[in-house]
């Protein structure tokens, strides 16, 4: 059900020949009110792609009717002509449901650094236009699939009220392939304003935590739109905690389904003197090429975790840190700990608990070990 | 003849069974004047080892004796007790020498978070005092050696004064194993200020501006001992560009040595509104896994150049780009360029070159690939 569980939205996936298998590549989500309030996070790399350039100006209204996205082609670095292609899609959505260009906001996924077939991308919108119901969350889940194995799904029910989602995407393990959308659908009655602090602080808290390779996209999107359908004004910390339990569940998803990886690590920095400070520390171990081969590897090799620490400005005395791995306290005071012979790195699962002993600040981040089908899947991969 | 190319120095290397292939693990180089001025540039890491803490003091005086390296452990997040086994190192040698231990300059590389065998390590450093040699720079060489392949030595000659060095290590491509150590000495007549600013000017200019996996190791040590003994009193440029020959050199040989690596990868930056710019773009591609295994796949992906690029400060405008790869244009104000068929990444060398258009400021990071040998050399690796 994902983006059609909540009332007033209709939805489709097509396939319009993008994708070289044959698969559905062009999505479509339409929120058919009564209200159109919207709210939308985007990649912060400053190279961006044409779909985001578009909408990003066109989510500033605080409004939006409908979202349409295809796969098997990023259009991103094709110039004007790329460019051109996005507005199109965007008046071919609006002409069709008589409403602005504006209203309709714009995702691409896929290679970078080629066009997409414009005549084909069109054709497939006419088709989703014409497919689309509201049972059709899961067929636009599956038409913005790229290397996902899965498609993701999520939702969340509130008092009469109903958050869902879905997205694609594997953190930042494929950004040739133009890495995460996340379509965030609502028919709780919440204004503009209430939708973006809602969807800013579920990503601050959720997709911004995830780091696969450290690599950021140039298409990153996350979008809410609320029709308010359900007739119900929900308490903006409900709401804000919904938004959120839907962004963590498919960030979970994300993370687990990140390519080639045999682990999903979580790193929580705890007794940090901020959360900045527990985040910085995070990242810095979760983009340590070392740290990751190491648990690919089943090696608890808390040294490289330490010499990860020691690259960030955070708060804390090099000589008086502790941590844990999986539990197992392997550094005390900087120096050795307990054993790691019990250590057990043969689940998927792996927590790194960091102790910096200055603060009461705590973050996690999660990430993926680097392994060699990492490796295989983005030297391989074909541009 | 590396550390003993210059007048002045004798040097050793001795097997004291700290490597549990029972290979030269213990390096000594003795300034035997008549001056001894020294500098040194360490490790930026905020968790430094035990003799870098040492060591970073000792320098402070502007003179230095000898030098002693182990390989085979290093003494990193050993706690008091590795702490008091550099100290010993250092001892021993200064007792022996009749000189001061603060003289004595430590490095150690190999595991970390292990207590080095203090009995075995003291047993060579006496092994190492009775064998030194004004020929021994070879056998030093070879002593400090880790995962290296080859020993690494370099000379370079001035007007009646030589400059020779010694370096083990691969960038950052094998921290767990300490990563890198440099030892240049020169027999011309120099004081430790002139003597610092030449070492930094030549490590901003080389080992800086490598940048194997983007880690950073505990142990880095560069270190400088001028014994004056050629009785020649050189120009500072001429001495600082001496130097930074050497230093460029061994940069480059450890470059070439890196573990698992296919390919050695120069990031040009040119045209940047400075260097300091030029750099953090160079760098933020270096960094990039999806970029890196590109490289490793041979395949000319610019769009993860430009992502790259996008996720730096510097000034540029993101959509007037220009990127090169072995100066073939593939990219062109952010689009497509020249058709990237005819570029043959087979080889080792690859250049890349990026058109900033903000600046005249220029700036070459130096990188390898990321292959599935690194992966494996790096997890399989036991500690």
């Amino acid at each position: 059900m994902s983006v059609t569980a909540a009332k007033g939205f209709s939805a489709s996936g097509v396939a319009a020949g993008l994708k070289s298998n044959g698969g559905p590549d062009v999505a479509l989500v339409v929120n058919d009110g009564p209200s159109h309030a919207a709210a939308a996070v985007f990649t912060s790399n400053r190279c961006k792609a044409n779909p985001v350039l578009w909408s990003e100006e066109a989510i500033k209204s605080g409004s939006a009717v409908a979202v349409v996205i295809n796969s098997g082609g990023a259009n991103c670095y094709t110039g004007p002509e790329g460019f051109a292609t996005t507005h199109h899609t965007a008046e071919t959505v609006a002409t069709a449901l008589g409403i602005g260009a504006i209203d309709v906001q714009v995702c691409s996924t896929g290679l970078i650094g080629l066009l997409n077939d414009r005549d084909a991308l069109l054709s497939g919108v006419h088709a989703a236009l014409a497919a689309r119901s509201t049972d059709g969350g899961a067929a636009a889940a599956t038409a913005i699939m790229t290397t996902d194995t899965v498609a993701k799904e999520s939702v969340s029910h509130g008092d009469g009220w109903t958050v869902g989602g879905m997205a694609k995407g594997a953190g930042m393990l494929a950004p040739a392939l133009a890495t995460m959308l996340v379509v965030v659908t609502t028919d709780a009655d919440v204004d503009a304003d209430t939708a973006n602090a809602a969807l800013r602080s579920a990503t601050a808290q959720t997709f911004d935590r995830l780091d696969s390779d450290g690599c950021q996209s140039t298409n990153d999107t996350v979008l809410l739109m609320a029709s308010g359908a359900s007739g119900i004004k929900p308490d903006a910390a409900a709401f804000t905690e919904a938004v959120t339990a839907v962004c963590r569940d498919l960030a979970m998803q994300l993370l687990a389904d990140a390519e080639g990886a045999d682990h999903e690590i979580a790193i929580e920095v705890v007794n940090a003197a901020s959360v900045d400070d527990a985040l910085e520390v995070g990242r810095s171990v979760a983009r340590s090429n070392l740290f990751k081969c190491a648990i690919f590897g089943k090696d608890p090799n808390w040294g490289r975790i330490l010499a990860s620490v020691g690259t960030t400005q955070a708060a804390f005395d090099p000589a008086n840190l502790d941590v844990a791995l999986n539990n197992v306290w392997v550094c005390r005071n900087s120096g050795p700990g307990e054993s790691p012979d019990s250590i057990d790195l043969s689940q998927r699962a792996v927590s790194v608990t960091i102790d910096l002993k200055s603060g009461s600040a705590t973050g996690t981040i999660w990430t993926n070990d680097l392994t060699q089908a990492y490796v295989h899947e983005n030297s391989a991969y074909s541009s």
